[in-house]
């Protein structure tokens, strides 16, 4: 299963979103995905340093900024 | 709804865009977007640290250096 | 209008150009620009922290290294 | 052979990745890789500076944001 | 001319190439270029803060790594 | 010769490659180049402020984090 099949078979769960740049992660639902790794999650929270720091609600991501995506367990 | 389907949708809404660098935030009114989520803002804020900085007005932002778009409530 | 049309109509006219990396500015007069933002400016200036820095000249700006593009009043 | 083959040739073994930003390296088995360089890893974890600091288990990372990739031995 | 374009006018030519990250620009012979901007410069030095670091010699530079080219005068 | 095809001539030698980020530099013996400039390393070392730190062997670098190539003189 290549790498964006994988994502694709996380949308609806909660994912972890670790971006480029100072340490930003997000947590949200992923809600959908395209080949580029864009993503759209809904109800999404921005991480610092392990700690959430705030509501984002819905958010669109630029995916070459996604550094790596994991799917939190529920 | 395709990632980028989610951000047409906020076309004449209040976006906030989080780009890459130095925690470089734009709060403005969505006129446009492309496919490489190129977008075209105007009455264009520059916010450090969540505090409005500058007043950019009419801005075109490269699509590989927004990290994260997400709707203003108004 | 897209973006990039945006950008072509500040053909002939000064803008101020953001570019990743450590806080530099540009200021010069948009020659041309391809679809990619690729920039050709002239009397380009440098900046840092707003004050004008260095004199470059005529200077070919890569576009993906572009965040943002605004037109400057005259 | 080109570099996107011998990536592929990884496959099904345990492999080192230094990501971009800062000093994020990953170990993990090599699951699938497409040409963009994006890999799917199961069993990662997340090393910082050589030490082993967080599980991630399985982990898609995306390929730009890759800068070396070698393989383990076991 | 595009931007592009406007670069094959240097070939031949000394050029002043600043690149992406901790702000180090060369300057070399302009040898060739491609679409992407990747170079080829002979006579290449680095230089750090305007000075002279490290001769490189012939040096290919990958395009979306240079921030701007500008032509020196000799 | 276009910059990729000089590259493509320093194969079977030795290479000096710059990497983005953290002032990482990799030198080894070129196997194999493609388009995107992705390289296939073998025998590579990491070099930390132009001393040798840590023996990687077998590498594949993604062309788009690669800074400058350039051939090392044996």
């Amino acid at each position: 299963m290549f790498p964006n099949k994988r994502v694709q078979g996380m949308i609806g769960r909660k994912v972890h979103v670790e971006m480029k740049g100072e340490r930003i992660a997000l947590e949200g639902v992923l809600r959908s995905v395209d080949d580029y790794l864009n993503l759209h999650l809904s109800a999404a929270n921005e991480l610092h340093a392990g700690e959430k720091k705030r509501l984002l609600g819905s958010v669109v991501v630029r995916g070459n900024n996604v550094v790596l995506i994991n799917p939190l367990k529920e």
